[in-house]
């Protein structure tokens, strides 16, 4: 259902997130639907969950919640994904099937959110259970984006206050060899950065943080920023890795010994990386940093358990080695 | 060894994150060393790391290290923040004192941070355990705050923008009076608030990436940003929470059904920062929102093994009830 060209984690990096409103609860959204597996992610802000579900998960939970439900994997999924993709999207069902969607929050901090529709005269439930996310995921997905549109943000700021500094020269100069304006209105006040600055964060800090926040304050302009950041951090990573392939590569072909220091050491971040990798739910390593590169985890980790009926209709040609071969 | 007057979370909150480089690896810090309890925050951008620990746990810890040392609790956790504090500082150890100290990334995803000082003749160990973070804590630390210093610095971008059309208004009107410069290189471009964005981030954000960052990113301008907007934050939540009290108080009086629905049924925020209460690894629930206001929850928490011994020298004197009374 999604272009395989990049990895699942990948695409849901560059995914904005998308407002949504469930029995009364303020979210946002991504999601990744692929074959016969999900990715989703959800955050008040004051927390982040997630559930990734494989072809096996999906059956099992399918045929838990619909007993008299018998069809593949794969029809069911597509109805799932019908319903729920638009409920994700923030938009609505927009499919004739009545759908009922809710959600409730668990003791355990997890959340749980329901859904009811119809499928071939018969009632069809779903139900997401999602966990909190691992701090590492919660880093990739909101830490280093928020970090990077700052610093972004705040480099156009000082920016624009050098352009600005830059207009009042040009003023002076009108003025001192004697222009006026024809409207007094027209006059600016010469721009001071220092004071500019600290008028704006007491006037607009206040108005910021007491104002109905929409899409929980993450809106507009700062998704397209979010995307534009995210969607260049993992064209560079990939470029970088590829980089770094060719030349370990290279460097394997006269010194074979220097790549495997290379490998042992790694730098801090790769370093940290690897070790966050560990805390995911699933067990499934997180795909990032180098490993960008690699193909969807989650089609990797089909469990062995699976059976030659559970194979997906179609799968991406590029899967020619895995566990149903 | 801090001020009592705000809660142990609101002080760390308010804390900006220093940068340390510890054994090779860059992190940023933020601690609270309290009469004899600390928690400490790491974070290198990819994971977020947190120890925190009363007088019971320091206790057995050093004796566990320090097989040798007989010495109340206060005594050695004074010398211990002596040494500690200027390495989370990040400006190394200002004491007469030898201090080693190194740090090593467990498989299991934590970070040990082992010290050797020297205290009293005799060698001192210590050892933080730092485990990852939970997903409420680094909302609070760092991903709430990030995204109000996005959207602050967006509405700055907004106005300096304006500011410019205002600029060029202005010398429209000089020129069409028929000023000119004296300057040819005075002379500034039309301000095209879509075409300048486009171009920056153009220009900017594969410098950005790119460049050596200091600080893992989060330096100068942006921490004193991040101080002004959680100070700023936890400031109101405290006068929204003495507000709010004060309005239950008098509700209370007049309408007491009215209150408890007002207790049972909350925001959507609140309903999530109760949940997320039970996130945190040591079990305490998180100090935040209307909770702000309470004291220090790691004094509160003192295990009822403490005995008297371990009784802190001097405690603060709002304490008038608890454990040890």
């Amino acid at each position: 259902m999604e272009g395989s060209g990049a990895p699942a984690e990948d695409i849901l990096l560059r995914r904005p997130w998308l407002p949504v409103s469930i029995s009364g609860c303020q979210l946002l959204a991504k999601s990744w639907f692929g074959e016969t597996a999900y990715h989703i992610l959800l955050t008040d802000m004051h927390c982040m969950w997630e559930e990734r579900m494989d072809t096996a998960d999906i059956q099992s939970r399918s045929q838990e919640l619909n007993r008299r439900l018998r069809a593949p994997v794969k029809a069911f999924f597509t109805h799932l994904c019908e319903v729920v993709k638009p409920c994700l999207a923030g938009v609505g069902s927009q499919t004739e099937n009545e759908v009922q969607i809710s959600l409730t929050r668990q003791k355990d901090g997890s959340i749980n959110m329901r859904l009811k529709s119809e499928l071939a005269g018969l009632p069809f439930y779903w139900e997401f259970h999602c966990t909190p996310a691992p701090v590492a995921l919660v880093c990739i997905q909101l830490v280093r984006p928020l970090l990077t549109m700052s610093r972004l943000l705040q480099r156009q700021v000082e920016q624009l206050g050098s352009l600005l500094v830059r207009k009042d020269a040009e003023i002076q100069d009108y003025r001192e060899n004697g222009a006026t304006l024809s409207r007094e209105r027209l006059q600016t006040d010469v721009f001071e950065e220092q004071t500019h600055r600290e008028d704006f964060i007491a006037k607009a800090l206040p108005l910021l943080c007491s104002e109905q926040q929409e899409a929980l304050g993450f809106d507009g302009e700062l998704q397209e920023l979010y995307t534009t950041i995210v969607t260049h951090g993992s064209a560079r990573k990939r470029k970088l890795s590829e980089q770094r392939s060719a030349e370990e590569v290279e460097r394997a072909n006269k010194e074979p010994e220097l790549v495997l220091n290379a490998s042992a050491g790694g730098s801090v971040s790769s370093e940290s990386a690897d070790r966050n990798e560990k805390q995911t739910n699933n067990g499934e390593p997180e795909t990032r940093g180098a490993k960008m590169v690699n193909r969807p985890k989650m089609q990797q980790s089909l469990p062995v358990t699976s059976t030659a009926a559970e194979r997906p209709a179609s799968k991406p040609k590029k899967k020619k080695v895995g566990l149903f071969r």
